[in-house]
């Protein structure tokens, strides 16, 4: 079975990865700060060392917190619905997912708006781009770092810089961008950044991380914080403020485990991805018969059409074969609207360090066949 | 280490549930049900069947839905913030946790409002506590069916009947019971029911799930949910309405593996955690100088306090001898309120089907010792 679908969750994972999840199964399995005994301060010693690994992984200041999530989804929710009040307005991109526009949108009772941003001529977003969007009630700008269905990795720092100047909030959804781009939190001026356990930073599902900076947001889950019992209230600060019952030891020692292993092999990781996407691509780019929607491929992800088929038929051709890969709109229609591909979606092939090159070179036979 | 912490969570595994974390990260990893290949299908599959297990373990009406959560708290949290609405009222038992107090207070701005039913003289809440609490703007009872504190379980059949009669939805918070109790969601015309993965049902952390019969509450997050890309909203209809973003395919798996082992051995677990509880009650209960909080013993969950020593002194003494119990207040205050034990909290036991007569023995030396 060849899996092509990495940006929907990495599938093969890390011997380090694995490993964790034992670890935290056999000698770790305990309920991380809930008593004072031995195994519960072992567990909780053990996730304020992640807090500490994802922080200095993505460069976020001394005083930003680590809060702990179910899944990305989950952290952008916080970061929106924590902030967001009566009649804000906020700034989005078209690559925004349904984690961001759902969300929003969820907040039209209580008046909040948005605008959205659309790439310029060469499909980036650029603060020129942002500008003149702004409201004088603009309290947040979103941007996706790297979109899940073009791949378009978005120049973080003068957005940061844009929001910092003019007292807007930044958040980032780094769902694809995590173990593929460098983030840095401190230097792009990122309030929020909303992360992915399962995808490129190889832990499991089950776990995200928002990290919070120089921001306040306002819990949206209520429940035992293993601190101020007699407090009817979450407790004022973080992370406890946000993270309402047990937390995931499994998914939060995986993710420290995957992140270990981004770090010490960055530079084969993008190697690597780099090599692949660039051998499907330049099939891709040369036949006339595909509509390619992707011209950055650092991430590994590659969405594109054929002319005379539908991406569904392309699927499931593929899947018959033995190939994975995804077709439809990756749940995010605006990024599809302007592409126009809003009623046929795209095929989208996203690679994984772990992939090989005889599976591309097995893609792109079968591409040829119905091509 | 001696682990009698088992109510936080447990702490020893059945190999079942190591197997089935195993098989998630190696034979099923992939996106369940995002795109039509054969691995996220069967990913898919996989999640459909755990779903139907959990309805055949608790006895769910076929056309409840079972809604994955991170946690329990979470999935009470769905129950409450998806259901209640300006001007609601509320009632809730003495036991219940801080995931339902703080979410309940959580809607105070909407003027939702709580009765707290007290146990009888035999510390038993019965549907004639329950009655002269009710107003005609009650939506909702909350009863949690085994006390994280002291161990009581509820009979929730009279309840349910006198919910389904009056037209009042019945929520269980199922943490503690789930795994020694039956549960009978069918016949206890239960609206909604919290699970716990991680500890009678001996899943790991990261897991919950909320089963919804007859009744349909709002989304708290929102986000992807593989169908219905195109729509604003969630979609309408469950569990794809409560499930944004990537759900914890490890977690669920396990969970999976966990409710196997519990059909298989529950009658076993129940004798085996009696055994124990009953030789531990035994020592506890003629000793003068310690105070019990616990008549019901069968889930393993046993509270007291030493006359002369703080609960803390008590759990610090253990832990330096490697014996892990839990002091404190248990995230549950009101039913510390009830106790009197609001200043000292209690000295919690909770007993595993994993733990052995010898480890309860050296806990009963060492407690003879500092009695």
């Amino acid at each position: 079975m060849i899996y092509l679908d990495n940006a929907a969750t990495t599938r093969k994972k890390p011997i380090r990865t694995i490993f964790e999840v034992i670890k935290a199964l056999t000698l770790f399995n305990a309920n991380p700060s809930r008593g004072s005994h031995k195994l519960s301060i072992k567990a909780g010693l053990k996730v304020l060392d992640c807090r500490e690994h994802i922080k200095k992984f993505v460069n976020a200041p001394q005083n930003a917190n680590v809060v702990y999530t179910y899944n990305c989804t989950e952290a952008i929710n916080y970061a929106l619905l924590g902030t967001l009040k009566q009649n804000d307005h906020v700034i989005i991109t078209t690559f925004e997912h349904n984690a961001v526009l759902r969300t929003i949108n969820s907040l039209k009772e209580k008046n909040v708006t948005y605008s959205v941003v659309t790439p310029n001529c060469y499909n980036n977003i650029t603060i020129e781009q942002i500008k003149p969007l702004v409201k004088p009630n603009t309290k947040l700008i979103v941007v996706n770092h790297t979109s899940n269905v073009t791949g378009t990795t978005t120049n973080l720092k003068p957005i940061g810089e844009f929001c910092k100047t003019n007292g807007i909030l930044f958040l980032v959804d780094g769902a694809q961008s995590a173990g593929h781009e460098k983030i840095d939190m401190e230097n792009y001026n990122i309030n929020f950044l909303a992360l992915a356990g399962h995808k490129g930073l190889f832990g499991t599902q089950g776990i995200g991380a928002l990290v919070i900076n120089n921001t306040e947001p306002n819990p949206i889950k209520f429940g035992g914080s293993g601190t101020e019992s007699e407090n009817p209230n979450m407790p004022n600060y973080y992370p406890d403020k946000l993270e309402a019952g047990t937390i995931n030891l499994v998914g939060i020692m995986a993710l420290d485990g995957g992140i270990s292993f981004v770090e010490k092999h960055q530079e084969k990781i993008n190697k690597k991805t780099l090599k692949l996407a660039t051998k499907l691509y330049g099939y891709l780019n040369q036949n006339k018969n595909i509509t390619l929607y992707t011209s950055c491929i650092k991430s590994g992800v590659i969405s594109f059409n054929l002319k005379n088929k539908s991406a569904s038929d392309v699927v499931n051709y593929l899947s018959e074969h033995n190939v994975c890969v995804r077709g439809g709109l990756h749940c995010a229609p605006l990024a599809h609207k302007n592409l126009k591909t809003l009623n046929t979606g795209t095929i989208r092939v996203s690679i994984s360090y772990f992939n090989k090159l005889t599976e591309i070179n097995k893609l792109i036979k079968l591409l040829k066949k119905i091509a």
